[in-house]
């Protein structure tokens, strides 16, 4: 669905929830037709939020499930997460492609297309009363059923600080089982994540056995050397990440020499710069790794990566 | 909760769904009081099952929680399996401590006790109007609270053949993360487990990258070579399984010679004889290993346990 799809559908649809307001200008879509109310900045309000269920407002944020449906019972079902800013669901096709491909591999096709869930997420905006969201699709099986639900949590609009890294904790440091795919089996990154944000980092890396990095517990890892950017391979166990499909597109265009290849912690230690790249976060510049400063941080390279992805998507969303 | 009490509780409780019917005196607990409707032999029926949610039924087997609930989001939740036959729940009390252990590491404590899902058991077999069912014990995060549930699937009573035992396939034959708890993550087994029956196998396993055998993918491996039983030590990856620990304090009480040990895949291919441990199969011999045939099946030492462990179970059930 493209955003003037979608922009359109949130207009068209009833608005179940939420109160009129004064209708205001996009700041930043000026050229499109869109100033509804369900694109008006406003924080969200606190859980429950509403969700949409198999395309249906649920206000509680609820779903009826079978205990032994598959979805609750063993996480069978897939998910994404992705910003909505002013309505525009960020790359969203790419995101509907990849759960369409999990869900080829986990038997749950066919998946919604991007238009189905554009519709949903426009449906979402309105049922929560704001056009600025982190959105979550969520398809999963429940029996004999495939069902799908899109559900809402505050953006997160606050500027980061550069990342500091460490290691997931021992039991979950190795590759993961299903990393290619967003599956609802989610504890280990989730734990690894929360371990390391208690030990004082913020965010943790999973490395093979070999000491081959694979990507952060909520991100791509992208290192800098010698002006050459470089990422793992989609040939190990990693999430083809959305971000980092974009990036790898931007250095091409921008010339930047790019290789999809292998790297050892030890080569990200000593790296001239390094970032991390995530659907909700975009380009975050690294820090330190283990406590070790890394030479330039938000260097030269990250920096101009993260202004063309900032760009790119402005113009993806218009 | 005894089984005494257990039988009490599915005694005492409104019958909800079932036909009364002239009760039958169970063959297996002549010593017990009991002989109630509940406690009758019949196939269940097809599903939707009821289950018992929170300890209250809910018919079509159903249960509401929140999409972003930790539950269905991302499997924050436990599991464990047990049959139930004459309405006895087999080792409750050690299902619920185990359960109540990963509950402490998820953060979902406390758990029920073994009384609490004793009498949902009893509620269950009541609804289902079978006493002789698997029983699935669940507790997830539902957002701020934790629940729970109990729900039935049909208890197969087939004699299984000896089991052909092949490997996980690639992505999936390490170590799993979470692999000491029954958590709702369960993606991983499943999977490794359809592609092993799809590749003519009954169980695969589960191996180190070193060759060190794990675990089955629903069940524990022992193997016996020169007299003395061998399964892996808890200190490995590894379930600790309910039915592996009865089979160590069998093996102690009746002198036979055991050790909680790591063993290669070669040593099980070269062992004597070797079986599957599993809360819902029993003691299951091992024929083949990747194909190739073990000296004995269903050879002295197997039949020994299992016709111990056997005797275990029925008397730990009355």
């Amino acid at each position: 669905m493209t955003s003037s799809r979608f922009l359109a559908a949130v207009e068209s649809l009833p608005i179940p929830t939420q109160k009129t307001s004064t209708p205001r200008r996009c700041t930043r879509c000026s050229g499109s037709s869109g100033r509804s109310a369900a694109r008006r900045r406003r924080p969200l309000a606190e859980v429950p939020l509403p969700a949409i269920v198999d395309g249906a407002v649920r206000g509680d944020g609820r779903v009826d499930v079978l205990l032994l449906g598959g979805g609750l019972q063993q996480g069978e079902g897939l998910f994404e997460t992705l910003p909505v800013e002013s309505g525009h669901p960020h790359f969203l096709d790419r995101h509907a492609r990849r759960l369409a491909r999990g869900a080829d591999e986990l038997e749950l096709a066919p998946a919604p297309d991007a238009e189905t869930w554009g519709d949903d997420l426009a449906l979402l905006c309105q049922a929560c009363g704001s056009s600025d969201l982190a959105a979550r699709l969520m398809l999963f099986r429940d029996g004999e059923r495939v069902r799908r639900g899109v559900a809402a949590q505050p953006l997160s609009t606050a500027q980061l600080g550069p990342a500091e890294l460490g290691l997931a904790p021992k039991g979950l440091l190795g590759p993961r089982p299903h990393a290619h795919m967003k599956t609802l089996n989610y504890l280990g990154p989730r734990r690894a994540h929360a371990a390391g944000v208690k030990a004082g980092y913020d965010e943790v890396l999973f490395l093979m056995e070999d000491g081959t990095v694979l990507e952060g517990s909520r991100s791509t890892v992208f290192m800098i050397a010698g002006g050459v950017v470089r990422t793992a391979p989609l040939d190990l166990p990693i999430l083809p990440g959305v971000t980092r499909e974009v990036l790898l597109e931007i250095c091409e265009e921008a010339g930047t020499p790019v290789r999809e290849e292998g790297f050892s912690l030890e080569e990200l230690t000593g790296a001239d710069e390094a970032f991390l790249a995530a659907s909700l976060r975009g380009v975050r510049p690294v820090s330190k790794v283990q406590g070790q400063p890394l030479p330039a941080v938000d260097g030269p390279v990250t920096r101009e990566l993260a202004g063309l992805y900032r760009k790119r998507v402005r113009a993806s969303n218009r």
